[in-house]
């Protein structure tokens, strides 16, 4: 797919949470079509995990460009990061090489895209992107826990856990379904106010939904592995069913 | 995929809100393993979108049962073609025919699925399901549109449109991100509505999203088009961005 007469165009590839057959048909063919495949991690030394998935069921011999995003919360840094991925991408797509760039999930959803997105369209307007949604970890662990997320007139939350617990107290109150993401260290301080509301029982967690060590977990009352609230999602419905 | 000598598995398969290259690579693997494709419709005349849908991309010969589910909201008149469809779905699949159930969108968001779902947990407890995740269609909406869902620390509600308007002003309120469903005939006063919170230039309604008349409309104060809530989705963001 070379056109040495016009910038490449770029795809935002949502690839879902982990397992490899939850790419979709779109997401699939863009990355066949694509002479480059941008992968993000989160150290140089590293490896992409959305590389590893997706080499599983792409076919044909493609070139990775593994772009280094840090696991930080300073702004500043990260931007410096963003720009220079963006000028890398942007250096290729130049050259009339169609790319994609490949996240985790949706990639509208808690994901570097978004920012390297922003990045694209202020520092290069001409550039034409397009975004292909994919399986959420919350869709895809709702299916797997065979738990309802919507129905009817219900409404669903869906937040990050902070430290302070900023807004799930609230959520539970006022939402059928609530979802919890980034649960990460704060998993005992999740277990202990859902206990005390009364809904540790209506609550599942999975944890690395889609990957081939996948756990779900029904009695989280009782959860003791600290390092399970990584890369997991909790599920609560607040209204007894 | 006969087997004579055991019941048949059923897979409840998301297909995504339209386009059908927005099936997973499971969902497409499920259906074309499957002796029977079960698909609902509305009513006995109409037609099963989600059955056009899939067979643009689905090879193979297959035997299709349309179910008819009828848009009302009387429970127990709904309840009675739950177990209609259920005693149907378990009859072929006591046949040893490996079966498929599929649904617009995520099968755990407003969808028949998880009514019919319990239904068969409940008559028919010994029939092994597999429910596979699709792409719902906020997450193909915001795709569409180039709108963040949710980044950094936001949260998101997702909630239905009521006559009343229920929980919308409190949703806009205390979360970064509202997604209305289910807009229908109730257009006109969610435009209102934001407009009087100043959120009408936030706002994105994307109408058929993933179908070949998908419309996305970013000035929604000046829709003039009343059917256009049908099939809609609204994204907004609440914060000054």
């Amino acid at each position: 797919m070379r056109n040495d007469n016009k910038i490449g165009k770029l795809y935002g590839v949502g690839i879902g949470p982990g397992d490899p057959t939850l790419l979709t048909l779109k997401a699939k063919d863009a990355l066949e079509k694509a002479d480059i495949i941008f992968a993000p991690k989160g150290s140089d030394e590293g490896i992409s995990v959305a590389r590893r998935i997706i080499e599983q069921v792409i076919e044909g011999k493609k070139t990775y460009i593994e772009l280094t995003f840090p696991m930080t919360k300073d702004k500043n840094l990260l931007k410096k990061y963003w720009k220079k991925a963006g000028q890398r991408i942007a250096g290729e797509l130049k050259k009339g090489k169609q790319s994609a760039f490949v996240t985790l999930g949706d990639p509208f959803i808690y994901s570097t895209y978004i920012y390297l997105l922003r990045i694209i369209k202020q520092d290069y307007p001409k550039i034409e992107v397009e975004t292909i949604p994919g399986i959420s970890a919350f869709n895809a662990a709702a299916s797997r826990a065979g738990f309802s997320l919507l129905e009817g007139k219900e409404k669903m939350a869906v937040l990050p856990v902070n430290e302070t617990m900023d807004g799930i107290e609230d959520a539970l109150k006022d939402f059928d379904t609530v979802v919890l993401m980034k649960v990460g260290a704060k998993l005992q301080k999740v277990i202990r106010l859902l206990k005390q509301k009364g809904l540790a029982k209506n609550a599942v967690l999975i944890s690395r939904v889609g990957h081939p060590n996948e756990k779900i977990i029904r009695n989280i009352a009782n959860i003791k592995d600290k390092e399970l609230g990584y890369l997991s999602v909790i599920l609560v419905k607040t209204k007894a069913g």
